[in-house]
């Protein structure tokens, strides 16, 4: 891959010059367009038609090729199909262009074969002269503060001039790009970037989106992804969002694996884990959105600067269903309801009717009819308690005898006065639009106002907490898999392995006759545990070939020889069998890791035992990891509730199984490391202050 | 309760004759407001404004008192407040009213003493003169097929006249009730009732709901509930409702605690737990949906007469990321993407154009610009496909070169062919509108149109097994716990009930000597485990009075002395201690039943052992239940695939644990049952022939 040539992105976003190949008079073709937007959209630099029939496109002078024009522009946008636009790329990299767009589809979307290989002899070309290529099959760049729109896109032509706003949209599908824009727009909504990057031959939709998130006056950075084939360019991009806090948000197609055999016909994305997706997003600060509803229903709030410090919301209604429903949603999205200090409580007692009960949510009830300035009284006093984190206004009915407009300034000025969010739920949009007039985020439903709300401060926490952990983020690790060459250790030799690491493993001896059998019981102690090591075999209970509890030397013996006839009557090699003793401890975990095509070593951790692919109660993370990540993942388990002890058991040696995780993390990582993959399957983890032991494991390593 | 009076719910839908007391000249007044709307919606009955001060009200004669009117009024409005409206209620109980509507606030929801007295004597004063009251805090009635608007809503003030339709609403609360219609109404659908009964002190909201799902012109009754304490009334409006295939959509508010505190601030209600609530919803094929918002978006997709067979899905895009994020949607949705016929999958070969792949999502790509007739040509093919139950079409951007309405046209006439559901995507609201104009649901997000789909068709399927399973499903016992008089059974005494109604419980003795323990080891034989056995004590591992897996006689009578010395130094009464055979099976499972307040007996089932409370894998049932109900419910559970066996293992006896359930279900819902709760934990279920054991066991049960 290319990764030199980010200055060319850079140009893209604010060109002296651009021609545009194919050009055309009709401002709605593909070559028509990007010369209608830039004359619309105030480009100032110089803009150069290329149509050999022609002496004059849109009313600029048009020239019969580059090699006719008295410099080489900065830019081209190739609006010719098939041969013709392979034919453009090599006159533009000739010509000395620093990035052409490719808007001709027909290569490798719809001809894995063949317009890949197109695909990849173009990037070569570009790549001998310096060149970067966005597309083929691309709808174009567009940069609202510079005016510099590079797209074909109908939604440009479709809205009225639109707003330059502090919003980047970044992604492959230009349908997808353009209706995001499309609603924001609709929704008064500014936009400075929108960008569709297409079959992403040379420029991928994450180096982009790393160039862009360099553009200071961002707020929010919105990207669709199918495929993340570059995740260290998107590890670019949020190391520079994070500096500048700059808030990025992902829609991942392919969360299901309908969608991922939906997203392999789209784009042929190799479609990694979504769960590793979901680990690297996550340990990067990105918020997976769930859908382009959910990141719509959210970007008003990233762009009013707020960064409440916690999750405690106070709920004003005129309804008290609505207010019943608002903390249910709240209870739902993780967020608190607030606890007014005795000081609010005091002063709302005075505010209020009689009839209203100073309790958030706060049922302002239908008193509001008759004086308008109680929800102005109410929001004073609450706006001064400390313990509020954020504000809610449900106006569920207004009409005759609301002075709306009064409400609105109201709710502003609180706004304004405390720097903390407040967001209002009306149902009725000509209600809503008077709160948007009045510059706050306005919602139809109270739960879609919390969704919301709720959304949005998760992802300030993650951002804090990532940026606590950052430094243990580095790019991903693009070691391929050998899966070719791989070599299943035994259980014996990867308890060895894993020792040597750092991780504990249960006592236990290598026996390859009776005698030692005997000798391995009584050095052990009973009870033991007696199984058949073989690489050829990982799932030794279904072959018979394990044995608990044994308590006396005799049986031992008796079992090693039952064990010795089935592996032979299975056909399985005899490497020995291991005598382990029986470990007793708080609960049988797992911890395991492997490496991932596309991003390096994966860590899976959790509950253990015998169902863990049939009951999975496990979380993914790319390693390296940090004690802190670990933790906070524990937490999230649906087991965690058991670590700090339940019916009068005590707590669970948690601080072993994460140093077990560090050191996994360690073999993983380490630059020489061979490991393919580590599963542990029993970790037992003890009582606090009894360690953990690595009771079974298989590894798998390179051949060396 | 007084259940006897729907004949007055019935008349105030279409009264012959309505005064209201307390009438406004002042159109916007509660007293005003009704004559308005009366007028304006085109009653035709006789409407009687009372004013004692005013010759005129509106245009109409008014009178001094009821006594001064030419008839007793079928129905009332009380518009006036405080003791005015007490005394108006009895003067209308005396004059002959069927229903007295009381509009103003402050009694029950303000003071739960004086005010809930002064409404239990507005009831009895009613009730003994046949009268009926809605509220009082109601905001009224409204039926729009008859004019019979009862209320004094400012939303009917503030739309245009709106149309009839087949949507009913009943709330407690005026502001929902009225923020509902007036979406509804913004959306284009018509409702023909919207009802709001305030404080509930004699017709409840499920009470009215049973009479308004009566009216055979009602495709969908939408409800908003924030107390459920008379379930037998909206038992009875499923009933109806399943006997005409009218589906019911509640939300029920104070789903979480956060919620039922509120609630409880709000209207009192005495909230039982909300998962008991959930199931007795459920098991009357009601659905719950998470939120208004959730109603409102499946709304329209009731109103069209579908009745899909199945989830399969087709989607027809025109991005493949939108299709990419459709396929997301309907796995999240649990629906499912249909696979094309052969036949199909040839046909749309030879329609679609060589960029585009005949898989589903079916991507139309560019193509579509310069071919509008693509979308209907591949329309044609897969409707007549018989796997698909339902269509999507997605219209991520159109603009110049879109023929929107030859689109829409061939949408709807799919869904005129079919009979099936097709729905719309369409971020562009200029798109969406072309679409419901043509008379097909549209939504903004394709991911809001699958949930709003998926929704809807699990409804369907809810309401079918409902039907099937009619008959086991009465009006809820209103059977009162009887905790002040309440007996725990020890052990043995809980064991021995279960046995006697057919639960399977484990070989044990009691023994209450250190030779009738020798005895019933020598009788059971090892291994066994030796419990204490009392009343007294519900935990026992706690208290260290467990001892398992006892392979020896004198261990045996050694643990019998250390557990009589462990309840004596507890100071706990001995009963003896249990021995009993140790049993190994496929898993512990649980099984309890128990009283609720309001429900009658609940049966809770799952995943059981010692975590049942940390980790909790259990779903309640309202007994009586069927084996069908109780098999879909385990289905439900996060065990349910170890059931039929993972790794290897034999399927589990789930035949035995339902038979369990429906004993455990006999046992709860006998006539002169005396139990008030049963826990058993474990029960421990066998391989598929084996059975299951009840090894643990309290009963409680009243004294007699």
């Amino acid at each position: 891959m290319f990764d030199g040539g980010l200055d060319q992105l850079r140009t893209a976003m604010n060109p002296r010059s651009i021609a545009v190949i194919g050009a055309s008079e009709n401002p709605d073709k593909v070559g028509g367009r990007p010369l209608q937007f830039l004359k619309r959209f105030g480009f100032a630099g110089n803009v150069y038609p290329i149509n050999p029939a022609r002496a004059e496109v849109q009313g600029l002078a048009s020239a019969r090729s580059l090699a006719d024009l008295p410099e080489a522009p900065e830019v081209a946008i190739i609006a010719v199909a098939g041969q013709a636009a392979f034919d453009g790329v090599e006159e533009c990299a000739t010509a000395g262009v620093k990035l052409a767009i490719v808007m001709a589809a027909g290569f490798g979307e719809i001809d894995p074969v063949h317009g890949k290989e197109m695909e990849r002899r173009m990037t070569a070309l570009a790549h001998a002269r310096g060149m970067r290529i966005i597309g083929p099959n691309s709808q174009g760049l567009a940069n609202f503060g510079t005016g510099a729109i590079l797209s074909f896109s109908t939604m440009f032509a479709e809205l009225p001039p639109p707003e330059d706003g502090p919003v980047g949209i970044v992604g492959q599908s230009g349908a997808v790009s353009a209706s995001i824009y499309g609603i924001l727009r609709h929704r008064g909504i500014g936009v400075r970037h929108v960008h569709a990057t297409g079959n992403d031959c040379d420029v991928t939709t994450c180096e982009l989106a790393s160039v862009v998130a360099e553009d200071p006056d961002l707020k929010l950075l919105l990207m669709y992804l199918e495929g993340l084939p570059d995740p260290h360019h998107l590890a670019r991009a949020a190391t520079i969002a994070r500096a500048r806090d700059l808030p990025i948000v992902v829609v991942k197609g392919g969360r299901t694996r309908a969608g991922q055999t939906a997203a392999s016909t789209h784009t042929g994305s190799l479609s990694s884990e979504d769960r590793v997706v979901d680990a690297f997003l996550r340990q990067h600060g990105i918020w997976r959105a769930g859908s382009i509803a959910e990141m719509i229903e959210s970007t008003e709030l990233y762009l009013k600067g707020w960064r409440p410090a916690g999750r405690k919301l106070v709920a004003i209604t005129t309804s008290g269903a609505t207010g019943v429903m608002v903390a249910d949603a709240v209870d739902t999205a993780n967020l608190k309801m607030a606890d007014f200090t005795p000081a609010t409580s005091e002063a709302l007692a005075s505010v209020l009717p009689p009839i209203a009960t100073a309790a958030n949510p706060l049922d302002l009830t239908g008193a509001l009819l008759t004086d308008n300035a109680l929800f102005v009284r109410v929001l004073d006093v609450v706006a001064q308690d400390p313990g509020v984190d954020a504000f809610l206004a449900g106006i569920t009915v207004a009409g005759a005898g609301y002075d709306v407009d009064m409400l609105a300034t109201a709710a502003a000025r609180c706004a304004a006065r405390t720097g903390k969010p407040v967001v209002i739920a009306a149902p009725q949009e000509s209600v809503a639009d008077r709160f948007r007039a009045a510059g706050l985020p306005s919602y139809q439903f109270e739960t879609r106002a919390v969704e919301a709300m709720g959304r949005f401060m998760a992802h300030l926490e993650l951002m804090r907490t990532t940026r606590l952990r950052a430094p243990a983020q580095p790019a991903p690790q693009r070691i391929a898999p050998h899966a070719g060459d791989a070599r299943v250790r035994n259980e014996v030799d990867s308890l060895a392995l894993l020792a040597e690491a750092g991780v504990p493993v249960v006592p236990h001896r290598l026996c390859r006759s009776a005698d030692e059998v005997r000798e391995a019981f009584a050095a052990l102690g009973a009870p033991v545990a007696i199984k058949g090591c073989s690489s050829e075999v990982t799932h030794k209970s279904e072959l018979g070939i394990v044995a608990l509890n044994i308590r006396d030397g005799d049986q031992a013996v008796d079992t090693y020889h039952s064990i010795v006839d089935k592996l032979q009557a299975a056909g399985l090699a005899f490497e020995g069998v291991l005598v382990a003793r029986m470990v007793n401890g708080r609960r049988e975990m797992m911890l395991g890791a492997h490496r991932d095509p596309v991003f390096g070593p994966v860590i899976v951790l959790g509950d253990g035992g015998k169902y863990v692919e049939a009951m999975p109660d496990v979380r993914v993370l790319i390693a390296p990891v940090t004690p802190e990540l670990v933790r906070d993942t524990l937490s999230r388990l649906r087991i965690a509730p058991l670590f700090a002890g339940v019916r009068g058991e005590p707590p669970m040696d948690i601080d072993a199984f994460v140093d077990a995780v560090m050191a996994v993390s360690r073999i993983m990582t380490a630059s020489d490391s061979r490991i393919e993959s580590i599963d542990i399957n029993p970790l037992i983890v003890a009582a606090a202050g009894g360690g953990c032991l690595a009771v079974d494991a298989v590894v798998v390593s390179g051949s060396n």
